[in-house]
Order: C-alpha cells, then structure tokens, then sequence
C-alpha cells in the first residue's frame, strides 16, 4: 500500500463474516516488501461461483483457467497473488497456477478445478513456484484473518483497502454479502490490475449467480474508467457457501431473487466505486449521466467516450466548466448525436441548450460545484429514451508521477 | 504563440513562393491579443481544392460549408480566423462564416463558394461579425506576407510555427507544394484544432487533387494522435494553382502523377509530425510500428491503442522499458493477436519474443534508447502481413499544466 492516501478514500466498513467463508493471509515473498502477499479463502463444501473477466484478449493464465473453471460452477478455495501478475510468461505460469491449485486441491481434498487463482503485479516474470509453495503451506495453516487484512493483502499501488456489504432477504432467510476489491488505476498491468471478490452465504445456483453478476458488472465495472487501458488480469468472482439454508435461488421467478441480485449489484457498485476513489492521481470522482441517447448502449459509449477524454478530465482536474471539451468527445465517440440538440451541464446546472450556450449562462454555480470533490456531467443528447451513468476520475499530476516514475 | 518551445521543435524551413498564392495576415482582435490573427491567401483564377476533414459529428459550421464547397473543386481564397473557433454556435456561427464568405467573394468577383474559411479558438462563441468584418477589410488590401508569419498567424497554442515543402517533376516541368499547419493538441477544440494547407503550383483536375489528399491523409494525419480527441473543426486544405504549366494532372495513368502523389504524401507526413513534435507537454517523438497483423487496417488500430494508452506514454515519459504496457494496449485494442506470438520491442531491439520475455533480456540497450528524444516501439504480431505505423507524443506533466489550468 502507497503511504499517500487517496483523497477521495473512505474509512474500511465493518464486513459481517459469511457462513462458510474462511480467511487467510500468509507471505510468499514475491517482492521485497515487509507484508503478507498471498491471501488464501476456504470455502465449504457446495459452495457455487460465478465470475467476469478482463476482454483483453492477452490475459494471464489465470483468467484462462478461471474462465473455464468458473464454467462448472463449483468452488472450494480461492488464492490471490499480490506482487507479481504472471501475465505475459506463457506455459512457465501456467505451470505455477497449476502447482497452486494441485497443491491447495490435495490439502482440501477437492478438484483442482475447484481452486481459483488470481495474481497481480508485474507482468512477464513467471511466478517463482518456490515462493508460491511455501506461500500457500504457510497459508493453507494460518489463524484466520479480518476482511480489512484480506482486503490489505491482495492490494498492490491501492491507497486504501476497499470492501463492501449488503443483504437481501429470500424468503424467511436474511442473506449476507461481503466483499473486497483492489485496484486503483484502470489499468496498469504492472501493478494495478483490478481483483474483486464476492462472498455470500445465500444458496445459489450457479447459474443463476452468474446472470445476477453478469447484469451487475455491466453496469457498474463496466462503466468505470480510470485511464482508458485495460489489465491483462482484471477478475471479478462470487462464491456463495449456501449456509444460510434459503431454498436454493435458481432464477428471477424464485421469491427474494429480486432482492439478491439488487444486493450483488449494490455491492458491485460499491466497489466499482472505490476502485474510482483510488484512481491513481485522483483528486475528484466524476460521475456521467447521459439521457436522450438513440438507445442505453449507446449512451453509455457516450459516455465512456467523455470519461476516457484527456481534455474532459484535465478540465476538470483544473475546475473548469469548459463544456466545449465535453461536445467534443460526444462528437468523437462515433454514435447518433446533432450538435444542435445537445445539451450539456456540471452539477445539474445546464450550460448549453440545444446546440447554443444560455444566453443568461452564469458560470458562477457551476464553478463552485467544480470546486468540490463530487463532481457531476450531464449530457443530453435530444435523440430518444437511451441513458446511462459511467464513473471516472480527474487526470492530475499525480497520475503522470505514479505512472512515468515507476520503473518497471 | 506560447513562449516555452517544445523540445521536439525545429527551425521554420524555407517555403517557395507558389505562383498563383498571395498569402497577407491582419489584426481582426478576436482576442485581446498583440498579434496578427487572422491569415487571408488569394488564390488566382483556375485553382483546384481538394479537403480532408474532421469526423467529429459536433462539428463546426467552417468544417459544414467547407466539405460542401470543396465538393465543387474550385477555389480564390482562404481565411482563417485564430482565437474563435466558432463552433457550437448555431445559426450565428454559420452567418459569420457566409458573412466573411460574401465580403470576400465581392471583392474578388468570384463565387461566394470559392471562399473557404477555417476558424480555431474557443467554441461556443460566435464568431463576432463586426471583428471579421474590420479583420478581412484590412487583410484584403495588406501587403503580401511570408509563409513564416502566415503560420505564425494560424497558431494559437503552437510553440513553434510549422512549414513543409516538396517538389516533383510532372513532364518537363517541376511543380513545388508548399504548406503550412498549426496544431498541438490532437486535439483541444478550444485552442489546439488542425488546420493545415497546401499549396501548389501544379495543374491537377479536382479529383485527382482530392485522390491524391486522401490517400495522404489515410497514411499521415489519420495515423499521429496526441491525446485521443478529435477536434470538431480539423482541417486540411489543398490547392493547385495550375501556374506552373504543366499538363493538367487528371490520374495515376498522367506521366508524373505519382511523383506528384508521392510529393504531397511527403509534406502532408512532415505536416503530421510537426503536429506531434508540438504535442502539448511533448518531450519525446515516438513512432510505433506494427507489423504480423491480420491485415494492414487492423495494423493501424493495434498501432492507435498503443499510441493512444495513457499507460504507454507515461512510460515513455519516464524513460522505462515497460513492454508489459504494451502487450496491454495490444491485447485491449480488439483486434486479432495471439499473446503467444507477439513481440516487442523499443529501438529496433526485441525485448520480448513470441509470448516470452527474451531469455537473455538485457534491458542497457533499451533504456539507452528511451533516454533518446526519437523513440520507436515494434511490434509484431505474428498472424499475417499487415503492416502499420502510427506516431505520437509522450504523456508528462506538461500535458496535465496546459490542459488543467487553462481557463475557458
């Protein structure tokens, strides 16, 4: 962890423990660093998982097999590797993923495929299997830990532990969610990657936590941008132990389903969000509403086009109402747009109307709204009912610093 | 002009005179500025224009009219007005353009569609129509210019005034292009649009003027970026004046077109990268070359998301041999590779081979390279024959300076 906190950093919240769900954090010594980097999560029996994965198609080893495990729905045990991300060191990583989930595997007696893996830090050095041994022996026996020093041990430049919680209630059964996140760039491969875990005590079926996850992801980790790049190793996994004994939630007809996936998408927001308040240089977190889009999809390429423009962010960094970058990037982003209905403003404050600045613009108000850390665009496009919501942070010095004076 | 020069900067070459081209500069005060500001150039009677222009769907009504007008292939003059960009300003935008179009068109006795005019500056101000009035009244009648001071008077953000020039010989006679741009963000809509010109004496028919621009252009500006934006007003202009006396230029079948083709090639890639060496807060030029891919347009985007990841530049920035950012940008960018047969390297020197960082890495060489001010990134694919370059400009603290604390 970075001695600078985050401006925008909030206290760790107080994470119920989950059914099921035991922590662990040991040190495998992957760098020269005075802290534990390998973090260990036994799951009971019948646990079932779910998970997202980075589009990059140069992913690491991890993704690949996780991908296909999470396949099958079944999970016992996750480890998460903090100082190195094996990415980019071909069969000589896959073969030290494969190590881990042997020998995790043969300690639990479960399947291999049962144990997910991830690994974050420096791309295209193999990760040592020597170091990786002793990691998960020391791991596999150490006394269980809190979520915060979980939450601590998977991080790499982070500023701040980030989890969140949430609950639903299924039928008579309260249910709980508890889960941690790292990253803070969007992201660098080297040591930025972004790792997310999920861990509830809700019976789900597998395939069902996967529609709930795949319809939250889309639209809170897929609406985040720090920097526009995009991690070889990015992992987003739900497990769920079942120990709060609900009847088993198979689909959105079961009662309380509802409820569950708004918690999951609650909870994914939550940290999508913290990931942003870590954003590396971030002074201020900017959120992006877009309405009048010719349909949601494209709002949100909108969208995304006006949070990963340079210019929109620096301006905003710089407290300025320049709205004129904003029409900009809407121009860019290559969808449905007429200059001469769009509006634009800053903290709910229109700047322009229909293609024209207000006549009685005041700059005022929206330079104070500029002033705070919370800061709000809004675009309407005049087009149709499309809409969406994506979150950035502003582009500063200290992203240049963070970025240009590490050294690979 | 701005009084810091960029690093990257070099002297003003000497521009022939075009016969046929009447360059004069005036004081319109569309800023409070001490400076001439606003560029007019007489073209003689029988010029051909051809245009490439921005794709930003917000753009200006400069950028309207002017793709409408070239359409029609002939030309007696240029304006552009430097400190209003005019844009996002409705209807009164479009009558300060008609306005200059028509005090220009009655002087010269040509129609008002043979006057092109380009605007850069602030958006979101209509061009104010008393200022263009009294600017193009003086402009009409002041005494012919250099090229320097016609570039100087085009500027706005620039550190350096930008000029190319090239020759061919089309029969027995040698044509001269001569050419002026002003840029340097790729591309801040409020004070850093392209616009770039050509002049030749050359005779060539329209559409061969216009064949030969956009082929140019495909391999020129379509492959620099700064920052990702796209201006709502990018220009580039082409005229031939028909002066020289050779046998108008009609196709690639004509003796000498393609030594003319070549020609304008060759100054629209020195136009290009005159734009990058004024990239705001630039201190490195860095060509990105890929080759391997599945065809050459896919080629072009891998080579774009490489020279448009923030994480890239900043590690040029930082003078760090950083290929894990690479296969990054490669592996987000959408298009076919394969993460185990990809290859990287950093001045002509591979630092990862097929999936694998070099098992002899060295990194001295490397980093002797990125200490340079004349970077180059290879990369190869290894799928097809597609082949592609693309230029651009580190990410530093300068970019953050210029663009976070200027004030709209």
């Amino acid at each position: 962890m970075s001695d600078a906190v985050s401006p925008l950093a909030t206290p760790f919240p107080y994470l119920p423990a989950i059914a099921g769900v035991t922590p662990r954090v040991a040190r495998a010594g992957y760098k020269d660093w005075g802290r534990c980097d390998l973090t260990y999560v036994e799951l009971s029996e019948g646990t079932s998982v779910a998970g997202v994965f980075t589009r990059n198609v140069c992913c690491s080893s991890e993704v690949e097999i996780g991908r296909a495990n999470v396949a099958k729905g079944s999970a016992r045990a996750l480890v998460v590797n903090a100082g190195n991300s094996n990415a980019f060191t071909g069969y000589r990583g896959r073969e030290a993923v494969e190590q881990i989930m042997v020998q995790v595997a043969e300690h639990l007696g479960c399947a291999q495929e049962e144990v997910f893996v991830s690994s974050t830090g420096v791309i295209g050095v193999p990760l040592p299997k020597d170091k990786a041994r002793g990691g998960v022996a020391a791991a596999l026996t150490a006394s269980p830990c809190s979520w915060e020093e979980a939450a601590h041990t998977i991080s790499t430049t982070d500023t701040f532990p980030k989890g969140a919680t949430a609950t639903a209630v299924v039928g008579a059964t309260t249910v709980t969610i508890s889960a941690i996140i790292k990253g803070s760039g969007m992201i660098a491969p080297d040591m930025a990657t972004m790792l997310g875990y999920l861990f509830t005590d809700a019976a789900v079926a597998p395939a069902f936590l996967q529609e709930c996850l795949s319809r939250a992801n889309k639209a809170t980790f897929s609406c985040i941008t720090v920097d526009s790049d995009t991690s070889t190793s990015d992992t987003v996994l739900a497990f769920a132990t079942g120990k709060a004994g609900n009847a088993t939630l198979t689909s959105f007809d079961d009662a309380g389903a509802d409820g569950f996936a708004a918690a999951i998408h609650d909870v994914c927001r939550q940290l999508a969000h913290l990931v942003v308040r870590d954003g590396e240089g971030a002074q201020k977190f900017i959120a992006v509403t877009v309405s009048g889009a010719a349909s949601d999809d494209s709002a949100h390429r909108v969208g995304l086009a006006i949070a990963n423009s340079p210019l929109v962010k620096t301006a905003i960094a710089g407290e300025d109402a320049n709205w004129g970058r904003v029409v900009m990037a809407v121009g860019k982003a290559g969808e449905p747009a007429d200059r001469d209905k769009l509006s634009i403003g800053f903290g709910g404050i229109w700047a322009a109307r229909e293609g024209l600045p207000l006549a009685d613009y005041d700059e005022a108000p929206l330079a104070a709204h500029l002033k705070g850390q919370d800061i709000t665009i809004e675009v309407d496009l005049g087009l149709g009912d499309g809409r969406a919501q994506v979150w950035t942070c502003d582009l500063t010095h200290g992203y240049i610093s963070i970025n240009a004076d590490y050294r690979s």
